[in-house]
């Protein structure tokens, strides 16, 4: 698709049926370069082979189309890029492959944009409980969502279940595990997953509270059906996942598998952050592509917090989570990453009541942890109050 | 830890058993931001809380221990970071959710070296041919090795296999499937798996040949099984997985598991290229962690194909890959991505003859596709001749 004399981009003839359209910034100075960029990804992402390996009818069938190809903002280009549903497929690993795959080995590309057709989005499972659901688990139909986090990795089964038991002593929405909890010898699965969902259960109980347990299920793929059936049995109603250590799949796995259970799903190792020339933009990686995969819950990295990451940036993820996707149930983002519980209703008010601040350090580091804990929970029914 | 008065970087106290050591390239200017930084990370990948937050005696227990903090040729700093075995466990994604997990988050922090101990090493599979093996099964006791793409998607199962036949005729040593077959109607996983293998069975009886066939399982994670029951029962001998779309533990599952299958690695979406401030570099990915997982041949882009990748890239990525690593075997590495089958000589030369060279386009735009393929054979063979 070379540009045509008068300098314009010649926009190729449209897919018939389209199996996702893919935004990429380029960092390209011209825009010859860019549309040359532009046709090779076109072309590395689905036939992988040059001009005539498979016949030229074949090839036109299967090649990415460039819809279109404009100026990025003074830095480089973007091109969109519609590719066949005959090259996607409906599987998201093939999804995953053709929107940013061999091209990920490349500098100067990145995955900024990606709208699954809705084939494709038929075909993938989507939050289960979403937003909705996740009020009705935890109880708090209207009001902003708090969670908070248990850890470190070497506390004890006992010592985390007493973190756990008094944030649910304070009304905390979701108490989950630190994404490191594994099988350390100091809290492993079976042992620590039994006494903090006791605990929590114990607590409620007490308080009549409706606090969930998550317990954290990364680790190794040929045991995580086991560790699923340990949660069900347990009576919880969700889990920690991190897609970036298991793999993308291992999410929708959860999400479109017999068990009802919730998912939040974690950065760690997802390998993304704003600004970057190339990889995935973090609104399509932990908005977009963890949405489809099947998150309730996405944990991401908040502003002012521990790392920079700017807030038009958490607002980009937000809105990817939350926007219309039909047919898929909206997602609830969860900021966290060293946010500060005394902001909590400052973020509450940035960020709408449809967002589950997640905070762990801040709680911790405090003496009296289930005070600490109900005045974040406090903070979070006056965002409500004063919504009315 | 702080820099010491004098300016000199005090050292913290060794770990006691270490679960791994991580080296990093910090993009500081000065060497305070640079030993500030890597304070952060020993925290951030363990116990990921303020001080104090467990007890000061487990936060000591698991914190990661700064072992070296040097100049990295002009460019920033290089951080050794020894992390406990306590933190790391010998978990696959525990030790990729420590050595890189929520610091793969943060800008101008690079994995650049990874060392897991020998607990984690005998815990893990590492490759289960190696490249002694993969030599045993493809009868090519000594030469460089050839494989070969069959593509491009979109092709017939009869068309995917009439290449496959031609290559095995010629006597390449692996037939891989392009990693973008998956499940597309004009050649879906089962009928295409048994169409070529039964092309390149019956070439190598006419031949008398020990051409291998790799189908490529990348797909649904609860697909896998079931693939590679099929490879099995076709009585092939390995398959093509790309670790980052599937995650680097579904390598593992297969690697570990109950089928004496070969592992190709390949490299879509993994995400790496060299001389990036961030990510994991190509030699750490690609060379310790693919064969730490289980590869048996790693896929990489070579210098001078389609992807700008440096010659010393390559050769780092080799180093990996056959470097000792108690118990682990040796693993191939596949340089590909737009190799000439013309040049291969020049290739040989250069990585020596425990190379497998990965060639697609070049091959299939030539009219006699197996005397373009029998040219790359004779290559090799000379090679060999020639280092007698």
């Amino acid at each position: 698709m070379p540009a045509t004399r008068s300098g314009r981009v010649r926009i190729d003839a449209p897919v018939r049926a389209f199996g996702l359209r893919a935004s990429y910034r380029l960092s390209c100075g011209h825009l010859g370069e860019a549309v040359s960029l532009a046709s090779a990804i076109a072309r590395e992402q689905t036939v992988e082979a040059p001009p005539g390996v498979g016949g030229d009818r074949l090839q036109a069938r299967m090649l990415g189309r460039i819809e279109r190809i404009e100026p990025s903002h003074g830095e480089g280009w973007l091109a969109r890029i519609a590719y066949p549903l005959d090259a996607t497929t409906t599987e998201l690993t093939q999804v995953l492959n053709v929107a940013y795959g061999n091209v990920s080995l490349m500098d100067g590309v990145r995955l900024v944009g990606l709208e699954p057709a809705p084939a494709v989005l038929r075909s993938l499972p989507g939050p289960r409980f979403g937003i909705t659901g996740i009020r009705s688990l935890v109880n708090a139909p209207a009001r902003p969502l708090v969670s908070a986090a248990i850890k470190p990795i070497g506390l004890s089964s006992g010592g985390l279940a007493h973190q756990a038991a008094a944030f649910a002593r304070a009304g905390v929405d979701v108490v989950k595990d630190d994404h490191g909890l594994a099988v350390q010898g100091s809290a492993p699965f079976a042992e620590r997953t039994r006494v903090i969902a006791e605990a929590v259960a114990g607590a409620n109980a007490a308080v009549g509270g409706h606090t969930a347990y998550f317990p954290n299920v990364t680790g190794p793929l040929d045991t995580l059906e086991e560790r699923l059936e340990r949660v069900v049995a347990l009576g919880l109603g969700g889990v920690v996942l991190c897609p970036g250590l298991m793999g993308l799949d291992a999410l929708r796995c959860v999400a479109a598998g017999p068990r009802a259970l919730a998912v939040m799903a974690h950065p760690a190792h997802a390998q993304t952050a704003p600004g970057r020339a190339q990889g995935v933009a973090p609104d399509v990686l932990l908005g977009t592509l963890y949405r489809v995969a099947g998150a309730d819950i996405v944990v991401y990295v908040n502003a002012g917090g521990r790392f920079s990451w700017p807030e038009e940036t958490c607002h980009a993820v937000n809105r990817r989570l939350r926007e219309p996707m039909v047919p898929l149930r909206r997602a609830l983002p969860a900021p966290a990453g060293g946010v500060n519980a005394a902001e909590a209703g400052h973020w509450f008010a940035r960020y709408g009541p449809d967002t589950m601040l997640l905070i762990g350090g801040s709680l911790l580091v405090q003496r009296d942890l289930e005070g600490a804990a109900r005045r974040l929970v406090e903070a979070a029914v006056r965002q409500e109050e004063g919504n009315r």
